[in-house]
């Protein structure tokens, strides 16, 4: 059957395992060449084909609920509820959301993108299902990668101890993002290579039979074992402990395996969790055979070679940061850094390459990464978090009460602030600002290109009352000249980039470039702006502020984050504190709004974050152009 | 020894068992006897009295290192280190905290009172002396309530990863603040029951040496069973899955027993958990035999009669929370609420008296209580959440990614916020509107009173356009008649309860009185001053600020939260969005630091939010008084 025509996924339930093998090869097929020209998740969703089919074969989509954590492995789905059509336009501005979206079909129930949530979400649907008294089935399905985040955890405590039906899918890829870390993972991986539940139950009860009959202390123990049956299997127990029936393992490639599981779950009664083991990638060689874990999402790849097309550019971010890290290692004992399950993203797999010893990826764990840094810092270490900046929201508690309450020496290395472009909502980087700039003792700043942006990091770990946040975007640096040996900025100064005398632009990180840029257009006709690189954002440079309004020029604001909150709010806070209430201040940035995924600079247009809007702006601004009210 | 003359820990080296038992005697006459005067956190730490004896005759502090998890179950570790002398003024304005406090003593050296951060910091700590060649003890001690907290379970699976040496201690002392729920608790009871683990070991290498040999696949199982030994006991296979060595369960009163453990645990490589049963309130009859969490923390009591000493007042807010909610529930069969493991707290007991199936306590799970509800919006329910609002901290992501992304019908009822007193620095909600004000599609509200708290609260519930989160405090309502009927009110409409020319004042929640007060206060020097009661801060009464702009007038917010993206934020970002640079607006409200406890009226009058501040900084606000910048 053409992928193309797929709209209801109830075809699915007439097809015989031939039939249904052929559907999962035309699928692969299908995501292999498209993903070859949009990129995106390919490793993940090569590795589920088996599992969506068989899912979408036994349960009845939509009435059913199927919640994907974290999300990224939905594309099979996708498919089989009529989206293959759409898949040209995949993540970019506009096109296909490569997370589920409740906007997009009735069979996306549950939206994703950050890693943990799903069994929670289908607790809550649980629980509404048995107070409506309605029979539908709930299904979340999630890594095991995503197992170790807290709320995951959290979530399995509670379902094993509510006792309610519900059928939980562990797709055991034995690797997430990264290479997986944390006990969890080496039990699953003991589980793998342990053999059958069901086997091993039957075995143990003849073994125990056999068991022949001894007096006192041990009679009394080898009693408690037959009364104590499930606590015997060498798979399962963990979860078995937590009050859920352990299925599996089961081979997530094996259709017929994969269907006698799912069959058996849905007549069992309370929590069952089925561990189902996956290749990520399977299917595509090069995927296949990855150990980077560079086929979990990319960009445009050639099929035949599996050669990732690569841009030419000025080094990224997250590569800067690496070096830097580096640099700063070889004559800082003290410096240490921390990762939750990102140390490619970050570029942290290359500081381990020097200094192993150093680098602790905690996995999935946002929450302990950020106390754990507390923890170091407690006792003298200088450790940097490098984290995502709609992670560390996971971590928001924590700043505010283990690490800013402590005024510990935690420097935050927030990658990915501002617009990320193709993941979306989910991981726009967009409230960082509004969610660290309350806390007490934090200092917040904002490179303008990667040079300063590597001084920022050195002045980060070189501070010595506190905490230090230092944000900066996804993807790559402007392509600056970067010196050779690392200085400190003075936090809370800002710097002029150019005079004028009509007006200024107090601009944040990434809309440094803006701002200037906005400037040129202003002085093509005749108005004279000043550009300030307002790298620190807490504290904010007070002398400079006072000294800007004497000149009583207007102030526009330029920051890529939400306005609620914000860099722009700091700048009217700190006038009206000074009982200044009479200064032009304008501030431009993200409305109150969720952005969805698309190219950074489609996004950028579309919130109004550019240099024409900037110049506009300025010139509405100008009291020759407009009455104040 | 008297108590009082307590100064260093190391004293307890020389004691023998008997004398152990005569200090811990004196320890436990000591806090019932102060206690009974200042109130505090009784039944926990006469539950660890003599764990806390034996970690101090064992371990070396302040080289070796306690985490105290949660820190209320801090106070026999404080008088042994010499701070008996301050419990005069335990948890009071300037007295001693109720938490460890590193700037108490240098035996405190991690500060707590949110719960499952003691290990996480305790994993941070450990990897420090690795790298540093050091070799002190880490020793966390954590509830059985704080374990199902995820930053908890995170910790655990990294620790166990890690194979590091630390001494995890787990008080298990069967119950947290609530009756506990969730798997754990329920596993936590079997092995209490279970026996100990060094003896079923042994019994078991026995057992299995003498189960005959068998043919095929019953060998091989067999075989498998001999190799993997640990996995057979019933006790602590939980822990010893994720890598820890378990020790237990140990009597927690029992001074020889937690002896022994102890020190084998001291010997052993890699992590160890010792599970220490403890019984709350251990001797003190009405504490120990609490069912209701009364005696997990309060206030003064009758040590003869154990009778709780009760102010009369007018209701609290949770007990108007609970009626409201059990009101709404008569009618309206989709009303569901929520409690991450405070149904005393919050009021929700009462509501489940009478409707116990629609109350769900999910354990110490913020997190998951909030994607929970959100999962139970999804599917048509209208769930209210009830929590605290320093507590909700730890749902910041969840809000982000789950509720308001999603949009869903979730209500937020957000108590203790603002200033709550005796818990200090960790428990003040004085966050809640900074990280709740950016959130795309969040509503946001606070009542003056506790009948407008009612019909808030009824809004939150009836309103089907995305979440709603009301703020009200902890402690009683103000005393005004309750209105029988339950009505919406208009969200986004403010309230004028007085009128004046001169200035105006915008209050939120419960600065409202203050506000009135101040008008008073004013209007006694011929100063007329309009009240606003500013009920809803997202949205914020657009109308309303275009008006009193028009008027020409000063204004002047009030808000019992930190002023940085709070309340005051939100109107001058409104007025600059409008062009309108040159209202005179003041913000009061708790500026950039940290708020220690002691009672709420000293905390208002040490950060100025009182009438007499508000009317002083009116009178300055006023043209004739000061000029405009």
């Amino acid at each position: 059957m053409d992928v193309l025509e797929m709209k209801d996924p109830a075809f699915l339930k007439e097809l015989d395992d031939r039939q249904l093998r052929s559907v999962a090869e035309d699928i692969r097929e299908f995501l292999i060449s498209k993903l070859s020209v949009t990129g995106g998740h390919l490793g993940p969703n090569l590795g589920v084909v088996e599992l969506t089919l068989v899912l979408h074969q036994l349960y009845e989509s939509p009435k059913d609920k199927f919640l994907f954590d974290v999300g990224h492995q939905a594309y099979v789905h996708k498919i089989l509820t009529g989206r293959a059509g759409q898949f040209d336009t995949l993540r970019q501005h506009k096109g296909l959301c490569g997370f589920p979206k409740r906007s997009e079909s009735i069979h996306d129930c549950w939206e994703t993108g950050h890693s943990s949530t799903s069994l929670s979400g289908a607790m809550g649907m649980t629980l509404a299902r048995d107070l409506k008294g309605s029979d539908e089935h709930i299904v979340p399905i999630i890594g095991d990668g995503a197992l170790t985040g807290g709320m995951a955890l959290e979530a399995l405590n509670h379902i094993g101890h509510e006792q309610r039906d519900m059928t939980v899918i562990l797709n055991d890829n034995e690797m997430s993002i990264a290479p997986n870390v944390g006990a969890l993972h080496n039990m699953l991986g003991r589980m793998r290579t342990a053999g059958k539940y069901t086997r091993a139950k039957e075995d143990l009860e003849m073994l125990i039979k056999k068991v022949p009959a001894f007096g006192g202390r041990i009679a009394a123990t080898a009693e408690r074992l037959k009364d104590s049956l499930k606590y015997m299997f060498v798979s399962g127990m963990f979860f078995e402990e937590l009050g859920f029936t352990y299925l599996g393992p089961v081979d997530g490639h094996d259709i017929n395996d994969l269907r006698s599981n799912i069959q058996y779950a849905k007549k069992t009664k309370g929590p069952v969790l089925i561990h189902v083991v996956t290749k990520k990638g399977k299917g595509y060689a090069p995927a296949e055979n990855d150990a980077k874990g560079t086929w979990h999402g990319l960009g445009p790849y050639k099929i035949e070679s599996g050669e990732v097309v690569k841009k030419p550019g000025p080094p990224s971010y997250s590569g800067v940061f690496a070096e830097t890290m580096k640099k700063i290692a070889r004559t800082d004992e003290k410096l240490v850094t921390v990762t939750p399950a990102m140390p490619n993203g970050s570029g942290l797999d290359k500081f381990a390459q020097e200094f192993p010893e150093r680098m602790f990826d905690v996995g999935i764990a946002e929450q302990h990464a950020t106390t754990m840094s507390a923890g170091l810092a407690a006792q003298g270490m200088k450790p940097v978090l490098a984290i995502y900046s709609t992670f560390l929201q996971r971590g928001y508690d924590q700043l505010v009460h283990d690490v800013c309450r402590q005024n510990l020496n935690v420097a935050f290395a927030i990658d990915r602030a501002g617009l990320v472009g193709a993941d979306g909502e989910t991981h726009q980087g967009v409230f960082d600002i509004s969610y660290m700039r309350h806390l007490p003792n934090m200092k917040l700043m904002a490179p303008k290109d990667e040079n300063e942006f590597q001084h920022m990091l050195f002045t980060a770990v070189q501070h010595e009352d506190g905490p230090v946040a230092v944000r900066y975007p996804r993807g790559s640096g402007i392509g600056v000249e970067m010196d050779e040996t690392l200085q400190e900025i003075p936090i809370g100064q800002w710097e002029v980039l150019k005079k004028g005398e009509d007006a200024a632009i107090l601009a944040f990180g990434t809309m440094v470039p803006v701002a200037e840029a906005a400037a040129e257009l202003l002085a093509q006709k005749g108005i004279y702006t000043e550009v300030v690189n307002a790298r620190s954002i807490k504290p904010l440079d007070h002398d400079k502020l006072i000294e800007l309004n004497k000149k009583q020029k207007p102030i526009l604001t330029m920051e890529e984050h939400v306005l609620q909150g914000g860099f722009g709010s700091a700048v009217l806070e700190f006038y009206h504190e000074q009982g200044i209430h009479s200064a032009v201040v304008e501030r431009m940035g993200i409305e109150d709004c969720y952005i969805e995924h698309g190219g950074v600079p489609d996004l950028l247009k579309e919130v109004g974050l550019t240099d024409e809007s900037a110049a506009a702006r300025i010139l509405e601004m100008l009291p020759t152009k407009k009455q104040r009210a």
